[in-house]
């Protein structure tokens, strides 16, 4: 398990923030709760004003196929380009049902993806991300709160 | 101008989970952006899952009244008590906004506000914050993030 630090997180949103920029994204929507400290940390530094959040409920069944639920719809009113921000795309199931809903309910609005961690055997790659994850990754918003 | 330092705000954001606790809060609705760091803190240190935003607009008009428009409607089903949170209560306009519209919206559910900081001077007194702000605020999420 490798504890993944403010520090560390500044210096690679930084990174993350150079590459989406080329996007020109008019709003985010953040994946809670994994996605929502790099959320405001981009809207920040891209100067976007427009945050919405997604919630996702991952159920494991019995059989081999898990379903998500999504909540909390999105209102993406005279907007074109979304940045869709979440941690890290570990299984991708989540960004995966996240991306085409999102995709299904807008398709006029252009919708790309972002995060800090990207493991080699997710089911989504994102348009955008920093790190290869090879172990669990513990971020500091899960530790340092208590 | 305070800079206010992640490290600074781990200390200040458990001391503000320690009195929350006692709300017991099943919900928390962030006020974007500034709460969403925040909101993000506290929804991992009491393991609340539903975490949902506001986004505001505040119109500062030329008479001396300004107005003040709310985003994003929340979806607040099967929740009981929520938490609202957001950086700082300074003029206290926003807040005051937000949960009067949400308590007005919402009659069965029961909401108080959290913050970090607390201007005397605000028209809205949080029921939980930390510090009284003295000078302008200068947020870590404002700053390393360009």
């Amino acid at each position: 398990m490798r504890y993944y630090s403010y520090e560390e997180f500044v210096n690679d949103t930084n990174k993350l923030i150079d590459k989406v920029k080329s996007f020109h994204p008019d709003a985010i929507v953040a994946i809670a709760r994994g996605g929502l400290t790099l959320a405001h940390a981009i809207s920040e530094g891209l100067n976007i004003r427009e945050v919405q959040t997604l919630r996702t409920e991952l159920y494991d069944e019995d059989t081999k196929r898990s379903s998500i639920t999504i909540h909390n719809s999105t209102t993406l009113k005279d907007i074109q380009k979304v940045l869709v921000v979440d941690d890290i795309a570990d299984s991708g199931d989540t960004l995966k049902a996240v991306m085409e809903t999102l995709e299904c309910e807008n398709v006029n609005i252009e919708f790309q993806s972002a995060t800090l961690f990207y493991k080699p055997s997710s089911i989504y790659r994102p348009h955008f991300w920093i790190n290869e994850a090879t172990e669990w990754i513990n971020f500091f918003w899960e530790r340092d709160f208590k």
